[in-house]
């Protein structure tokens, strides 16, 4: 860090600077220039408050040079990490397609979407149970119902399951049925709830608020990291600016931006990220071809009908046909599109029986 | 709500959108154009889901003509809500001031604050016991700690009490020791909260989020309110927006348009709104002349030794003087700072005594 | 158009509006809910000014349902322009880019740079000679020198040139020298310049300005394409967010969204779009997944030593690799990267003694 | 300015650095840290480039310390700088509001404008008969016979008058009838145009672009003030965010922002900063309460029927309702609104024989 201290700032200012500074253990290098005293502070800086020394008689500004979260960069981790989630491996050198409708409704959808994700080649189901709502006077998700039908998809058809967890109490509850936890956009900096999911040992798929900026979204994973839980994947889906021809601005940028700051997977969510079923086509094929470990997309045999989001979800027949091009971009960056593990078959009853 | 049409969009099309509005209680009036055809709905519609018609074959967008808000809307009470927090009233004729430290550090820092702030003129102290703090390694708060040194500064001065109240586990213990909850602006959208806090009876400021629309802050009331619990206020604290000389932009504008659309308590904070001690003067200023029914503000005996947020605190005399100006702006707009209620005398203690 | 009044307007206030309408040739029908009436307007809106309706008296506000922008629409052209620039065609099938230095420094620079980007795969040679600086103490650009050295690049290489003109005195030079006229982001609603710009039969390249919004990009295409001239083409090159990881937030979704919005081709440009060189290589592979027509890149022999923008500059090296990318990408998604046509083969001159 | 070296960055590097710095004139302090190795520089960096240094191999990033405007800054003027426009003092100790139509549509409304804000109090008189206009098909201004009307509007009332110059060629044209040329929120960074009103002798009002930032509003000043002109005044207009609910958020933070980092005077917008008539009044008065030197207000006899910006125009009778609120809200801050000088009488006709 470098404090910079005003033009004419005293030398009983300058000193209290370096004295404070000392205090905790780090050396200062003072600069005196023509205009600016300026002091670079060495050493381990990640419990220092920058707004101390901004607060202080005589600072102009101070400057980071190092960023302050440790666990999430890349240089803490050789390589890059990977999560195993039922053997599906994300972070790895396939990409992974997870897919399902925004809101679990009724087993039938859900039954129905998981067999027809499974058949285009998606590798995980996603579907939520508890919704983050805007009106108080919407629907609010099945609750535990909802993840108990989740969870026989997961049965039927061998696909594990991410689902959004929003509150502290039901994080419990909510590992009982999922494979890995999802944290919404609104709860990015819920720290209590980060602190929770640090806690258990579930992969866990935070999402970027909408206004994040990515360098808080490294430090609300350190949230995670720093309290032991170590399968941290990190989401773009859109950002908050004036464009309003979009729903959010997809920031697809971050992806090749979080990629070389951090060893954490990066996945990328077009279908909130652009909020219109149009663009989800473009900027998925757009999100391998940039580098995304995984996307996550919105599927529903009938968007008509949704209760959230149909306006973004695709048809089952636009889904199968997206997987086919994905799979020529994959391969166009050296990649490829994770397959179903052999050991994950489900329960080996086959579809047309389970929906009958 | 008016839904549009696609140019060329089929007759089965319109009429499946008219059927689906009208098997809701909501009469329908098409209107044929050169170009477009446009179907205006008519009735209660708080609980219908735009997207749903968004996502409609045919459709091509949908207009929102009423708000979807209804306890929160001006058109929804006579006149101003007023909060009658232990004698002292916000949204009346009055301005509120409610002043103190950012966190609770130590006993002695927040008594002499709290007397301090009363001395200027104050009429509620804040303080917070429970800290969001953006990295995990930084001061996270003394929790009941720093709850009851707030009490304590309440039983001497007589000064209600504002706090934060961060999770749904920790809404009785804060309902014990506050008269006022606040709703931090990183949790203006944690439904589970917001719904909690719905349920109790005290005073609520929300705070709008970084990046909240108008709109939703009101909708985020409407959570509260629809839960049972009208003493709302809405505080506006700054939003992000890509101008980095000010730590946020403090949008004032919401003062004056918040009043219109609504009759709940507008509070501004310039604390937090500019994250500069040397703005917190101006910009308290101006939110009094745009007409804010209260005001909070960050103040410390030594910003320089603060936990957190030292840069935008004032110092103890700094508010005094401002306490100053605040009065004759309050009396150029026709109002006065309210001033503590006779009843609210505190323990009887002088503070020599307390401070000893 | 739709009138929204408000609530309790009165039938005189409700006629004003009406009449006003029926004044300019337009037709109402105005529609009695409980709390609102709201009156359609039918017809020829493009004159209509929506503000002169919102300041009248008892009206709420007004919705837009036909854009104001005629000519741009993609209602307005049948499939999609193509513009024919010396044989090589935009908007096309094929995928054209464009490349070259940032600034015009030298005759050296110019053409090693112009022969390497031709051997590589460019079909089009991009740099500027007058150059708008954020500093009035910065390299301003060449000027008419510049000019001439990229017409002697397009002389030996038989690349056609792009480059910028910022005023409107300079018009008339800089169609003597350039193949087609770029639009800087600064200058989007210089309406002035795309007066000028529609009056000339030139291609034209218009970029989006960093807080354009992409209706208003297409408004701005408008004044151009009115004024006669029809070859226009749009450029996403990153918007203004509060995400400071990239020096802009490149809005990749602009390119799907103004492909279904528009008939004009659409340009991406990586290189303003993230401002920085490890991003521009999957950035631009994104592009290209996301149904770009052309691409436009900076590239220089020694970026280090560029007079600007050298740290989004790629290196020779690095531009080649890349174009072997952008083959495969395009390939996936059903196009190839335009090659030069045969016609256009330079002056016959071999690149080495050229270089000599 | 600091050079940060990239961990691992080689000796050869960092001498490079080194090297390249001291070649143009400047010392440098390399400090040898941990993890990194940072590099200050010190001296007359005005025209250094910091993108040079960014692009170098081994660096990370560089970072300012030093503002790049010279001019501008405060640190350069002794006290404000102050502008005489034909006696009325901006920047003074008096708060000028210059108010008027937002175009120039006829004598009569141009007159009637005039005496109306003379009689409540304005002292100079806004108006624009160059109009840039969203929509090439919406009304584009009156050109020269609106200053002519604007000038006779001056010489009845002896009101002096601030109209936009929208292009180099009509520079010349606008000074023979302009008191200040007002430079637009679209051309704040049309260089050319700076350049031209850098040269000429005449007070301009600089207005901020709706995607400004606060340094690069500083940044386009000095570009005026290097070419010679010295009476440069800056204005708050209102910046584009998320935010809808208001036409553009008024960022009046910039005000005493502003204050703090130039000599130069500020003035509010509060018309085009919030775009709404009911606004105008309570963030005139913040304005002023936050010390803005001077507001510029559009009025209109009749804005339901204005070309241009009618729903953000006050009528007369709100105009003068709101000059007795400035006037208490300026003598709550030490300040009073400025009258006319004795001097500034205008031709002695009678206002009505004027209007007759």
């Amino acid at each position: 860090m470098v404090v910079v201290m005003k033009p004419g700032a005293s030398a009983v200012e300058t000193t209290a600077v370096i004295e404070r500074a000392e205090a905790v253990g780090v050396s200062t290098h003072p600069i005196y220039g023509k205009e600016h005293t300026v002091i670079a502070l060495i050493g381990d800086l990640t419990k220092i408050d920058r707004s101390v020394f901004n607060a202080m008689a005589g600072v102009q500004n101070t400057v980071r040079i190092q960023e302050p979260y440790k666990l999430a960069a890349s240089t803490s981790h050789p390589g890059k990490t990977t999560i195993d989630v039922g053997g599906v491996i994300i972070g790895g050198s396939e990409v992974v397609v997870m897919a399902g409708p925004c809101s679990v409704e009724s087993r039938e959808q859900v039954l129905e979407t998981a067999w027809a994700v499974k058949e285009a080649g998606a590798t995980i189901l996603r579907g939520g149970a508890f919704k983050p709502r805007t009106s108080p006077y919407s629907f609010q998700g099945m609750g535990e119902a909802g993840l108990k039908i989740l969870a026989e998809a997961r049965e039927q058809t061998g696909l594990p399951v991410i689902t959004e967890v929003m509150t502290v109490e039901t994080v419990d509850l909510v590992c009982e049925y999922a494979d890995i936890l999802q944290i919404g956009a609104r709860n990015m900096q819920n720290y209590g709830l980060l602190h929770a999911v640090g806690k258990v040992r579930k992969p866990v798929m935070l999402k970027r608020g909408i206004s994040g900026e990515i360098k808080e979204l490294l430090m609300c994973a350190e949230y995670i990291l720093s309290n032991g839980n170590t399968q941290v994947m990190l989401c773009e889906r859109g950002i908050r600016t004036y464009e309003t021809a979009t729903r959010n601005t997809f920031d697809l940028n971050a992806v090749p931006v979080l990629q070389k700051m951090s060893h954490l997977p990066v996945v990328a969510d077009p279908s909130h990220g652009t909020g219109a079923r149009d663009l989800v086509g473009p900027m998925s094929r757009a999100a391998v071809a940039a580098g995304a470990d995984a996307l996550i997309l919105e599927v529903h045999p009938d968007p008509d009908k949704a209760e959230s989001d149909g306006a973004q979800s695709l048809h089952l027949d636009q889904f199968a046909e997206l997987m086919g091009q994905l799979r020529l971009i994959a391969g166009a960056v050296g990649r490829s599109i994770a397959t179903q593990p052999e050991a994950a078959v489900g329960n080996g009853r086959v579809k047309e029986a389970a929906l009958a």
